[in-house]
């Protein structure tokens, strides 16, 4: 394929996608690729799944434990005073794998993984964002100059959506394929909400549906002949899958931006990014920052739609975590601590602003820095208008 | 291991490290491991060394050219304005693989690397460094356990050195193992040195001799059977093989903190750190950043203890690739264009406050956005004292 030809089908590709958000997945024929072709395709890969391999940043701490690669604290951002005390540095980093095939979609979801997590921080401006990338050794040079630019389209239309600017892409080849990114913000104290004020009393919210992993496999296994294939089908139909499938996909292409903002007008007390660790995870090492001593009890679960019941009748073990709140996301929402009385405002305007809802899905009380997903967890079935 | 002996034999090597630059290489048995580890195993690598692997960070173009993943213009940092007038964001990212065994070194060299890029904008106090770390899954737990912290304190020791501080560290489970970082400044906009300024007269200094890569290489094959062992016995001697690694790890090791104070003093007219491109690569993208059209004229070779002549003798490609200013490097010295007048006392006083020279190796004048290697440059042949 011509450079010219490569660049037009990106661009038709991107304004395709200016028109209708579910643009269609990739079809690696349409790029003159072999029809075998697929971004996800990791040939080394062992039982597990990619949800393994993900690490979230840690803050370094001061002496290493040895359980390596588990180096510190998780985080969101590292928040510090410049030296000449001309603000603060709001920074993070992001690293993951392709969990889907259209290179471009890719692009946007890992953009939007890395930024994501200065949103948790209320930070809704950024400097610029350096993409990192790890280009696959194993494809083509065909492969590379189809995918490639793809990806950086992706990221940049995310970019754009956020008002950013990229200012550097590090690459390096690699045996599996890496997207990733660092993205920096630098703003006064009162630019960002630090994550450890909530308060007996404040409710949880929550930005996006869970199980979009599920939602993924699912789709996977629809031309799976396997017996897992044939158990989702006695579940959900066909159908179904394909939706929870698109519905996942244009949630973690999502930006929490406008979560960001509302989180600074009803004085949000601490937010968290709900990735790697699941949502149970992430809120207890956001309940462990807390400078209070509480316990955040979650009673309810929103999820993408029909996959409480994919997962209740699934049987494997991957799946039932969903509903333990333990399944990793690639890209979720944001759990937020808000006051009790902002709460309702706050559901309504996010829905008004974004066209999503967030869900109350629990509450904050006295307690000891833990995290209590209550047994009779309502399952909220969560489906796109 | 446990993780107290762990945590302590790190203690011991840092401690050794204090007293004596030359520490004494890794020795995997000394922590537990089999005699058989190495960090820099890649039994996936193919033919052309990881030098082919490392990609310099790029400018985003406007219009991505075909020919990924060269996605742009190679650069040394990312140098923009904040949004609200603070000041200036001067930001770099690295990502390498292992080419020397001791996971501590290793650590240092990573981290040097990264810095290096900032030391050539002129900026020598960095805000933060985030580590960024793939983390080899053909690894057993308990080459994790040794390695990993191993190479964060590496990475420490030269953070300390710099003055700066780690706030996170990303990590991700990958086939190979991969280092790298990013580091970012904030700082006034006298706090950085312009690339683009040098004018016809200005004297071209560099701050490290050439030659790791060789150097490393040379090392590596004293324990081969095979015919280029034997040949490069018959060049040089196994103590001069063993002296040029030392002085190769020496040099990948260290800082241009004291060049880029330096150049401040000095009125630097630009500079660009010599990483995978070569001398003669980074000084060619130095020229096309040039305001002026110029050419630049390297009539002087700084190369590691006895590499001139193995690179002459030994008869590969990939080593003849030295003489020609092409051998790429992974952390090397800055390339730095100087006013004439100036150029004596920055080499009087770099020798004097880093113990180290730098040397003048050409000189620019009126042209054509050029690199000229003249035909019989001299070799000159850098010993350690």
């Amino acid at each position: 394929m011509s450079s010219a030809t490569n660049v037009q089908s990106s661009a038709n590709l991107e304004l395709h996608d200016e028109e209708d958000p579910l643009r269609p997945y990739f079809d690696p024929t349409d790029h003159g690729l072999d029809n075998s072709f697929r971004l996800t395709h990791f040939v080394e890969l062992e039982a597990g799944g990619l949800g393994t391999l993900w690490q979230p940043e840690t803050v370094v701490q001061d002496e290493l434990p040895s359980a390596a690669p588990k180096l510190g604290i998780p985080h969101d951002c590292s928040v510090i005073p410049l030296r000449r005390g001309f603000g603060w540095l709001v920074q993070t980093t992001g690293l993951c794998y392709p969990i889907i095939d259209d290179p471009y979609v890719m692009g946007k979801i890992a953009c939007t993984k890395v930024l994501n997590n200065l949103y948790a921080m209320g930070v809704s401006e950024c400097e610029n964002l350096t993409i990192l990338l790890g280009v696959r050794s194993g494809w083509t040079e065909q492969e590379r100059d189809v995918v490639l630019p793809l990806m950086v389209r992706g990221y940049k239309r995310c970019v754009a959506e956020a008002g950013a600017r990229i200012t550097g892409i590090r690459s390096i080849v690699n045996p599996w394929c890496i997207l990733g990114g660092v993205a920096t913000s630098v703003c006064q104290q009162d630019g960002f909400i630090e994550q450890g004020n909530a308060i007996a009393g404040d409710v949880l919210l929550l930005t996006k549906p869970l199980g979009t992993q599920l939602a993924l496999d699912a789709y996977q296994s629809i031309w799976d002949a396997e017996s897992r294939s044939k158990r989702i089908k006695l579940t959900i139909t066909e159908e179904q899958v394909k939706q929870a499938h698109r519905q996942a996909i244009n949630s973690m292409s999502r930006l929490n931006s406008v979560a960001a903002r509302l989180m600074f007008k009803h004085n949000a007390h601490g937010a968290t990014h709900i990735g790697e660790l699941g949502l149970v995870g992430h809120a207890q090492h956001l309940a462990n920052m807390q400078k209070q001593e509480l316990t955040f009890y979650i009673y309810n679960l929103p999820l993408i739609g029909h996959m409480a019941a994919l997962a209740k009748d699934n049987g494997e073990a991957n799946d039932r975590q969903l509903l333990e709140g333990l399944a990793p996301e690639l890209s979720g929402g944001l759990l937020i601590c808000l006051p009790r009385k902002q709460a309702a405002a706050f559901c309504t305007e996010i829905k008004e602003l974004d066209g999503h809802p967030a869900w109350i899905i629990g509450m904050v009380t006295k307690g000891n820095r833990t995290v209590r997903l209550v047994k009779r967890a309502q399952h909220i079935d969560v489906k796109d208008d």
